[in-house]
C-alpha cells in the first residue's frame, strides 16, 4: 500500500490495522560515470515497494533528497545540509505520529542518511523524554538495504571487491532492473580497490568537501567497479533485499 | 531530461547549454474521499516532464513533501513546517546555484508552497545582497499550474464552480490521466460553492489549524466537486498545462 | 484604543469585550527620491489608528521592520530575513494569545509582508495542529491596504497607471496628508509602465537581490509616478481605507 | 535627522559626513496601572530625537518589541524571545553596515535589552572574527538613558527611593510629558522599597517566569512609586539624558 | 559532592534533600603571555567544588567553552556562538529539571558568559511563561566570583589598579594555586591603566571582534598586571570566594 | 601539550609545528549503580592525556556534554539536543581552524557522540563546498576509543560477553584507575546478555526515548557487568588505548 497512492479513508482504515510505516530514504548526487543521479531513491524505493507487496506494509514518499555535500563538485548532486535533512525527518514522523503511527522503519539507499537519522531519532525521543511533545513514546529504526545480512552475502558473492563503497554494481544493477532505458553501455575500468581503513574511516559516507572528494576520486565512484553491474543481477537482489527486510520489519514491529 | 535519471556528465554538458533547471512542487496531504494523499506532486511533476519533452528543460527530483499543516488532522497527511521547506529549497537551489545553475522555474502543483517559495527566494536573494554568498545572482520564480492563463480558462470551461480549491476536479483528472489504477468509481456528492470572500482570504492554502480545518470540512474537499473529474480531461489539462509552462519558461530564461 | 499608549488595566478590562487585535505592519525601506523610508509603516499605522476610532478595536505597535532585501542597496533601507520577521510575527502573536487574544488582523503597509506573515501564521496554527501549544485555536488575517476594493478604485481612478507597484502616488500622498512636513517639492519625471507580466511576477514584492533590483530601478521607483501624489488624497485615502478595514475586521470577528 | 522620515538620497548624502546612527531600543509591557505599555519606546525614542536636534545624528526607528517574558501575565505585553530580539537586531545592523554604516549606538529604554543586545554585538562580531561577513569591523554601544551619571543623579535627585526599577517615576514622567494626554490622575501607594540584593540579583529585568513575577509584584510595579511622576520633570529628564547622550556619542565617534 | 563523580543512585537520594545544583562556568581563551587558556574555568571549578565541600551542594560538570570571540585572533581560544552557548545552557538545565533540579547557580569565571546566560534564563522561563515546557518554574542565578563583596575588596587590596579586566593577577594566582606546575616564572611589564570609561563600555567582556581586539591588545592581557599574582594569594582568594558564594548559594536557595 | 593549560605563546608556537588537535568528547550520564556519570569523559581524556604525551599532540578541552536524551529519565544525566551538540563541534572546530589548525582527532568516549559528530563534519566541509567559509579544507576524524583494534582485542579478552553497551567493565576500570577514591565495593549481579540484534540496532546508542529506556533497563546498565572493573585492567586500557590511538593519529596526520 504506497500512502501517495491512496486516500485518506485508506489510511484511516490502515490505522485500525497497522501502526508502522516504511520510509524509504535515497539521494540525489553523482554515481560515476554510468550510474544515475537518482540511484540510490531508485534503490531504496523499489524495495520498499517490494515490501509493501510482500507484508502489506504501507509506504511513504522516497526522501529523495539527502546529505551529500561531498559530491557538489558533480554536477547534478543536490545536497541538503544535515541540520535540514533532521528537520525534514522529524517533521516526516510527527506529522504522522499526531495521527496515531507508532512504527517509523526507514528503508535506507544512500549512506549519508545515517548519521542525520540517528540525530532525528534522537531528537524525537527527546522531545518525548523531556514532555515538550504529547503524542506517545516512538520506534525508530534505519536499515540500509547493503546491511540486510543476506544481500550483503549476495552482493559480495555477485560482485566481491568490484562492489566498493559508492556507484556499486549492485545499486547500479538495480536501477538497469528498475528502468532498463537507463542502462549505459559504455565501457568503464575497474576503480582502484579502497584500502581497509578507507572503508572504515569513512562508512557511511564520512567523507570531506566536495574540492577535496572529487580531486580524490575524479570520476566520481570510490572504489567500485560499476561495469559489472547486470540487469538481472538488479532483480535478484531486489527480491531478496524485499524479503529479507521484510522478515526485519515484521521483528521490528513487534519491538 | 530528467536529473535523477542522468549521469554527471549528462549534467556538466547540459550546463553548457543552459543554465535553467525546472523544480515540481507538490504535496502529500489528503485530496478529499477520492482523490489520492499525492495528487500535487502527480501533476506537478507529469507537467513538469510533458515540459522537458517539448523544450529540452531540465528537470529535478520533485518536491513531494509541502507545508499543508491544515489537513494534519487527516491521516496520511504529512507537513513540514514552514521554516524546514524554507530550508530545503534554499539547499536545493544553493546546491545546483554552486555548479553553475541560475535559473529556477519552481512548476507548483500546491497553493501551500507559494508563501514558504517565496520566503525561500528572498533569503537566497538575501544572501547575495548582504555578500555573504560567492554564487552569482540568480533568477527564481514559481508558477502555479493552474494560474498559467490557458490551464485557467480549460479548467473553468471544463469544471466551472465545481472546481473550488482543493481536491478539484483538475488535478484529480490528471491523477487519473496519469495513473489510471488508481481511479476511484465511488459517486460524490457536490461540495458546497465557496464564497468570493472564502476564496480570497484563504487563497495559497492559507488555511486554519488542523483540527478547525477538518470541523469546517469534513470529507477534505474545499469547494470542489471532485466527482466531475474524467481522465481524458487529465490528458488535456497536462498537454495544455505543459505548452504553456514552456512557453512561460522560455520567457523566463530570456530575463 | 492603542495598545502601547493604554495601561494593563485598560487591556485586562478590554479582553472582557473583545479578543481581537488589529497589528499594522510596515517597512522601512528606501520609497524613491520622494517618498520616506518610512512610508509604507506610516499609512498601515495611519489607517489602523482610524480603524480604532471607528471600530473600538486595539492596535498594537506597528511591526516597522519588514523583509526587503531588493532595496538594501539604497541607503537607509533596513530588511530582516525571512526567518526573522517570521519569528518575530509569531512571538507577538503568541504572547497575546497567552493573554486571551484569539483574532489577529494585520493591516498591512508593505507587499514583502505577505509571504513571512502567511509563513507564519502556518507555523502558529500548526503549533496547535501537533499539540506543542496550549493557547486554543487563533484566527489570523493579514489585510494590505490598497487591496481593500474600495481602497484600490479610488486608487486607480486617482492615479491610473502611474500608480505603479513601488512609490506609489497613494502611499505618499497618505504620508504628505499625516506628516506634512515630509512634503518633497522636487519635480520627477514618470516612472516607465510596467508590463502586466512584471506586475504578475513581481506581485508581493517577489523581486531580485539588492544588486540586480537598483540596477533595474535606478531611482528606486517600480513603475509609479510619484509625483503626482497630493496630500488631500492621503487624507480620502486614509478614511476610505479605514472604513472598508472597519467593515472587513467585522466580518473577521464573526468567522 | 529621523531615517524614517528621510528619502534614500538623504540617507546617501549623510554618509558622506557620518556613519553613525542612533538606534532606540524600548519595549512593549506592562507599567504598572498608571504607566503605559510603551512607555519605555517613549523614552528612548524622544531622548534619541532631542539628540538628533542637538548632533545632528541619524536615528533609526524605534525598536519597540523587546524581551520581556516576565510581564506576560499583564495583559497587553508583548515579548519576543531573546534569539528573535537578537535576529533582529543582528539584521538591523548588518543592513546598514552593507551600505556603509559603522557606528551603531543603541539608546535604551528598557533593561530586558541589555543581555540580547550584548549578545547580538558578539555575533556580529564573530561574523568579522571568522570571515563570514564582508562589511569590515563594527563599532557598537548600547546605553541606558538612565544610566548615563548626568540623568541617574538627577533622577535619584527627584525620587530618591521611589524611583524603583520598573514604572519608575522617571519614566513615567517622560511619557507625561510627551504624551500629555496620557497622564493617568489616580492615586497610588508607594511601592514596597526593594532590597539592594534583589536590585542587584534582578539587574536588568533579570526576573522570573511571568506567572511567579506576576505573584510576586501584583500590580506591576517592582519597587517604583509611579504617582512622583510630574510631567516636568519628564521634561527636564529628557533634556539632561539628549545632552548627556549626545556628548556620549561624539565620544564613541571617535573610538 | 560532584554531580560527575557519582553515580545515579547518589544523585537521586541527593534529590531528597536538596533541589540546588551549582554549575561552574569558564572559558578557553587566551590570558596573556603568562595566564593559561584554561584559567576561567580552573578559578570557577576550584571555586565551586571548595563550595561543595563547605555546603554539601552538588556541583556539575564544568562549561569550559564560552562566547569568547574577540580573543579569537590568540591562538588557543575556542568560543562558541551566543547562540550557540544559550542552547547549552537551556539544554543543561531542562536536562536537570525534567528530573526535579529546580535552583541553578552559575558559578562564572568568565565575563563573556554573563549575557548568554542571561539570555538563556529568559529563554527558560518563557517556555514556562508560555506553557511549552511541563517542568515548573525554577530559580536560576549567575555570580561572578570577583563580584562577590568579600572577593572584590580582597583583590582590590592585593593587586589595586593592576587588577584590570583580563588576564587579572587574581585569576592567575588562582591557577598558580590549583596547578602549581603551571606557574611561569617569565618577567613581564605592568600593562597599561584602562579609562574608567573603558571598564564601563567593556564590562563583562563587550569587546570588540578579534582583529580589532588583538590590535588594542598585543599581548592578550586587558589593563591587567598579571605579573602580580603569587600562588598564596590564589589560595586565600579561593577560600575567601568559597565561603561567600556558600553564604550567597545558601540565600538563593531559599528564595 | 594540553591546550587549556598553555598559553597562547605556547600555541602559537605549536602550529609552527603542527595543525593537529585531540579532542576528547565524553558524556555526563548514568553509568549503573557502580559506575560515575562522568565515566566517558574520564576515559575519553586520560587517553587523550596519554596521548598527548607520547606523541606531543595538544589536547583540547573535553566536550563533557553529549547527546544522551535515553538516559534523562536517570538523575544526574544531562543531555544535548543533537542540534546543540552539532553547534558547539562546528564552533570549537571552526575557533581553531581559523587560526590555522587543520587536523582534528575526536578522541571519543560515548556512542551518542557519533551520530552528531558525523553531522557537524558534514556541515563544516558544506561550509567549505559551497564556499561560505574562507579557512581551507579540514581534516575530521572521530575515533571511539573500544573501536581501536588492539582495545577492542583486549576488553574480549578481560570480560568478554560481560562487557555489554553501557557501564561495561573496561569504562569503569579506567575511571577506578584514573580516580581511585571513586570505586565502588558494592556487589552487582550480572547483566541480562543482549541479543546480536539489539546491538546491531542499538548501536551507537541508538536508544529510545527516556522513560522507554529506563523500563527497559531498571538499573542503567545495559547488558554490562560491571561489577567485573578491576583498577589494573583500567591501567592496561589506557595504555593500550593510548599507543593504539598515537599510531591512528599519526597516520591521520599524514592523509
Amino acid at each position: 500500500m504506497i500512502l501517495h497512492q491512496s486516500t485518506w479513508p485508506d489510511i484511516e482504515a490502515y490505522l485500525q490495522r497497522s501502526t508502522g510505516v516504511v520510509i524509504p530514504t535515497g539521494s540525489t548526487e553523482q554515481h560515476g560515470p554510468l550510474g544515475l543521479i537518482g540511484t540510490d531513491s531508485v534503490t531504496a524505493e523499489s524495495i520498499a515497494h517490494a515490501m509493501a507487496d510482500l507484508s502489506g506494509a504501507l509506504v511513504g514518499p522516497t526522501l529523495t533528497l539527502s546529505q551529500a555535500q561531498f559530491n557538489l563538485a558533480f554536477p547534478g548532486t543536490v545536497s541538503l545540509r544535515p541540520s535540514t535533512l533532521i528537520q525534514v525527518m522529524v517533521d516526516y514522523v510527527e506529522s504522522l505520529a499526531s495521527q496515531g503511527f507508532r512504527y517509523f522503519y526507514f528503508l535506507n539507499g544512500h549512506g549519508g542518511n545515517v548519521a542525520p537519522a540517528m540525530c532525528a531519532f534522537q531528537e524525537l525521543h527527546a522531545a518525548r523524554s523531556l514532555g515538550t511533545r504529547a503524542a506517545g513514546p516512538l520506534r525508530l529504526r534505519l536499515r540500509s538495504w547493503w546491511d540486510l545480512p543476506e544481500v550483503n552475502a549476495l552482493r559480495q558473492g555477485l560482485y566481491g571487491s568490484g562492489e566498493g563503497m559508492h556507484a556499486t554494481p549492485s545499486e547500479i544493477a538495480i536501477t538497469q532492473h528498475v528502468l532498463p532505458a537507463s542502462r549505459r553501455l559504455d565501457e568503464l575500468p575497474a576503480s582502484p580497490v579502497l584500502s581497509t581503513d578507507f572503508m572504515k574511516n569513512h562508512a557511511s559516507d564520512n567523507h570531506l568537501d566536495a574540492q577535496s572528494h572529487r580531486a580524490q576520486f575524479p570520476d566520481g565512484r570510490v572504489g567500485s567497479h560499476s561495469g559489472l553491474a547486470r540487469p538481472e543481477d538488479g532483480a535478484r537482489l531486489v527480491s531478496v533485499a524485499a524479503e529479507a527486510a521484510t522478515r526485519d520489519y515484521r521483528r521490528f514491529l513487534e519491538e
